[in-house]
């Protein structure tokens, strides 16, 4: 994503309700902040923010954090957050720090169009491999679940061979995701992609505990 | 493919030393026909054999038996083979039956084109389905390796969640086979179907057993 700097970033995030400036301290004790036991789904990379938004609004009985490395990016996510919702939190993050963070407690992940890294040599960095998936492995509280989607077909065929190669089964395969359905909650980038007709890859993979 | 009667094609199966009238005799035994212990790779479905027969005479150290439902298609392959080609046998056999001909002795399978059985009450009849992965785990040998082409895009995503969630992993997948790798050895199909320019997806999966 083209990063441009957002003025009073630092206001924003310090003064929102739904940033957690140290994500560290809820390690293992995340449904404590919720103040419930629901399942808790996570976005690595959440962009602007619309898909975990809009998923928080419509599954209400399902916790969500977002997760985003950059404060310029966080900046815009959170002023469109509506108010008083009680299950949705942003946090920032590199991926590489999500273990530190999370422990035995994470029902879903889902990775929407991650940087695909193209480069052979920057692989490990991809979000899909087995450096990550490794660490996902820790922070799963059960069933391992991963909701994937990308418009990089060379990021989705690693990801099929990274994910399986651990031991992940795929519950569900599609070339062209806006073909085969509809109602999507949609990312920003999606909605721009999707409208230039060009398809989505999408996978759903599960590895029992 | 479509079936057009030859004539004389019972005599054409019946005179060549190629083509093996009883493969039910041959059950767990096959490497005695070949007179000796070389891996042995089958193609469920081989058409006209252009596939296999290459593959034979590209690999005298591999034992090979092309698998074909009806006589006719036979016929027209049976002529192509080269004499004394020592590691090559045709069989004639619905794959159903394919675990009352071989046990505990294969150790690749090819599924080239194979019928896609667009209908999902036919799905059971595609030859990635369950009802034939679990014949399949009886005639193996030792580690499970299937190689599998095919032009049809459902066939193939249908065939990537059947062998995922009969424990295979992926070693190797492709949306575009022709643009991937060179020197390939390519059915009859197939060469019509990629001069055409559309692509050819492909996959390589693997089982311990």
């Amino acid at each position: 994503m083209r990063l441009r700097n957002v003025k009073n970033k630092e206001q924003i995030l310090n003064t929102s309700s739904y940033f957690i400036v140290n994500p560290y301290l809820y390690k293992g004790n995340w449904h404590k902040l919720f103040k419930n036991t629901n399942p808790l789904f996570i976005e690595i990379g959440m962009g602007k923010g619309k898909f975990i938004i809009e998923n928080a609004l419509k599954h209400p009985e399902i916790n969500f954090i977002g997760i985003e490395k950059y404060d310029s990016v966080i900046a815009k996510a959170l002023p469109k957050i509506p108010a008083n919702l009680p299950n949705l939190f942003i946090i920032r993050l590199d991926a590489l720090e999500i273990d530190k963070v999370f422990s035995n407690e994470i029902d879903r992940i889902y990775l929407n169009f991650s940087d695909p890294w193209p480069k052979n040599r920057h692989s490990l960095r991809r979000l899909s491999s087995k450096v990550f998936l490794e660490k996902y492995d820790t922070i799963f509280h059960n069933k391992k679940v991963i909701y994937m989607r990308t418009d990089n077909k060379d990021l989705y065929i690693y990801s099929l061979l990274s994910l399986s190669e651990h031991g992940y089964t795929f519950k569900k395969i599609t070339f062209d995701l806006h073909q085969d359905q509809n109602d999507l909650i949609t990312t920003e980038y999606e909605d721009k992609f999707s409208s230039n007709g060009l398809p989505i890859y999408a996978l759903i993979a599960e590895l029992d505990s």
